[in-house]
């Protein structure tokens, strides 16, 4: 007997195909399953194209009637782009939706869950809520009223150093962690770094290489870099490609030229909110040295820590993969162990920061 | 149909129901097998018992004729506490006798697998040898002619600290991972420390609590302290079990009135080298500070590292974890990772150094 979970995990697997094409929309799947079949599926589009619904009910044609649609996400309820989803599986006969998390957009939010209701169509709500909310972080979030969902990679040794007093870096982690940090990087609308980065490397922090996934599918994140004396070169490799790059910093005419895209010195905070409202990102990973890194999270910034570990160490003298100063163990900067994963000789750590003003009330767990 | 190998992970078994209590022996399990069923087993006995092979033998009785024995390491050949296990194999009729890994002990090294062979018994060597082999890591290494095998356990957090600047530690790693400790302290024959641990921590470094298992069938670790300034205080709490302390420092006759054995400032290889010879010490667990556990690290004393991660930052003003100092990544400690085991909301890593003269040759695999 196959359960609701397991085919809410095929509808999941359905949006997975999506995840670094759909942003700013989120990435949804959906599978239509009738006598234990699954007589139809669909991920969402890039934008403009149609959601998951629609192309699951294609799919299933006539035989839609009467069956039962999961979707990962509250099917929609408004007239944007496409016409609301929850119509469509009205239309189509559908006799009951297993939805696994309802969608927090105010124009959504409850509207397309009471519309199938209204229909006289069997709702179940909350099937792989966790899974399917892990997918879409950023859009979540920021639905939900809050700030992008940022992550902050870093990468270090075993005894927390990021590169040696003189900078030297390359590489610390092996091939294979570098490679999966293209997957943050493919999922996030902006990638924001510090000068010194740019500087002391030539970063690019495009996404050039994902297995088994055609590039040119790929929305590429704004790459933005936080220059407050503006030293960006014109050389810089990162300019290669201008047109998403951000920079905050003095307005320099040579950058605009270029379409590049600059902000005024503000807050972390403020570029956060900016970055959301103006351009719709909604996930940001931060890749920057200890100061930027630091300053993220002294700010509670901070969604999910994702750091590699490499099985190496770099000693004393070398660089600290932050600039926090504490003086008792009560300060700490605790976190959360999300996900431990073994990456070749490198080891990937997913950890999410526990508010700062109760770290010390928190037990591990 | 059941496999050497499942057969052999049986004697493992065993051999791991006497972990705790056979040094300076080395802990062996044996199992005997007829017609597909276990007639026998058995685990090496406290010293001055008898050795795994001879319990099996016992419980199979006259039905060991013609079965095959599963033996987790090579049988001795030699009159020692005991007579020949090889002996008693033959005598019992023994069909067919599955080594796991060759005993390089110059007593035993191929001799008991000869009498075997010459007794007309069939012989597999080599099946699971490496589980085997893990199992026994100093009285192998001693026993091929090398120095005690070296475990350097460190706790650290995300970035690499074991301490606050003012030396506060309690604690970094959850109970859980504190507990895991108690292991590695009760298979080796001597836990190695600094007088600064035991000023700081005030520190026994005994074994105090196993799961599952009753204290008094375990042989407490000899603690030895590095003291070359005679700082150990009398009324030290390692010292409430002064039979098994030793240190290295300056000559005190008040502690030569307790019973604590002390040794001349020398080297750590000769320390070593003196905890083999004269104490049948094979298994040593480093337990220190950063200035310790570098010198262990530099001086290519260590076999494997054992580094409890903690989920949190503690700035860039605590405690390093080592005193490394490095220009170049070229020079850095590279190692080797083994095993990657989340223990609550710790991560444990176990790690073999990478020749440090060959480091910048190896490549991550």
């Amino acid at each position: 007997m196959t359960t609701d979970q397991d085919w809410m995990a095929q509808a999941i697997a359905q949006a997975n195909t999506a995840q670094y094409r759909t942003r700013p929309n989120p990435a949804v799947g959906c599978v239509i399953v009738k006598n234990e079949q699954i007589i139809g599926r669909g991920a969402t589009a890039p934008v403009g194209g149609s959601h998951a619904e629609v192309f699951a009910l294609k799919e299933a044609g006539m035989q839609a009637k009467d069956a039962t649609a999961y979707v990962t996400l509250e099917p929609c309820a408004h007239y944007g782009r496409t016409p609301p989803c929850a119509e469509a599986l009205i239309k189509a006969g559908l006799k009951k939706v297993v939805i696994a998390t309802l969608d927090p957009n105010p124009l959504v939010a409850g509207k397309g869950l009471a519309m199938l209701n209204d229909a006289g169509i069997e709702t179940i709500v909350g099937v792989l809520q966790h899974e399917a909310q892990a997918q879409n972080r950023g859009f979540l979030k920021v639905m939900a009223g809050g700030l992008p969902y940022v992550r902050l990679k870093i990468a270090a040794s075993l005894d927390g150093r990021t590169a040696m007093a003189s900078g030297e870096s390359k590489w610390i982690t092996g091939e294979a962690a570098r490679q999966d940090v293209q997957h943050w990087r493919a999922i996030s609308g902006a990638v924001i770094t510090g000068i010194q980065t740019i500087l002391a490397d030539d970063a690019q922090l495009n996404v050039r290489n994902l297995l088994d996934v055609d590039l040119s599918e790929v929305v590429q994140p704004w790459r933005v870099i936080l220059d407050r004396h503006g030293q960006l070169p014109l050389q810089a490799k990162i300019l290669r490609s201008p047109a998403t790059v951000m920079v905050m910093g003095p307005y320099r005419e040579e950058l605009a030229q270029l379409g590049v895209v600059q902000f005024e010195p503000q807050s972390l905070t403020d570029l956060l909110s900016t970055l959301k409202s103006a351009y719709k990102i909604y996930d940001v990973l931060v890749e920057a040295g200890a100061t930027l890194s630091t300053s993220f999270l002294q700010d509670n910034l901070v969604d999910e820590v994702i750091q590699y570990i490499a099985p190496m160490y770099l000693g004393q003298t070398a660089r600290a993969l932050n600039q926090l100063n504490y003086e008792s163990m009560q300060q700490r900067f605790q976190l959360k162990l999300l996900e431990v994963k073994q990456i070749h000789q490198d080891i990937r750590l997913r950890l999410q920061p526990v508010q700062h003003c109760c770290a010390s009330h928190i037990e591990p767990s």
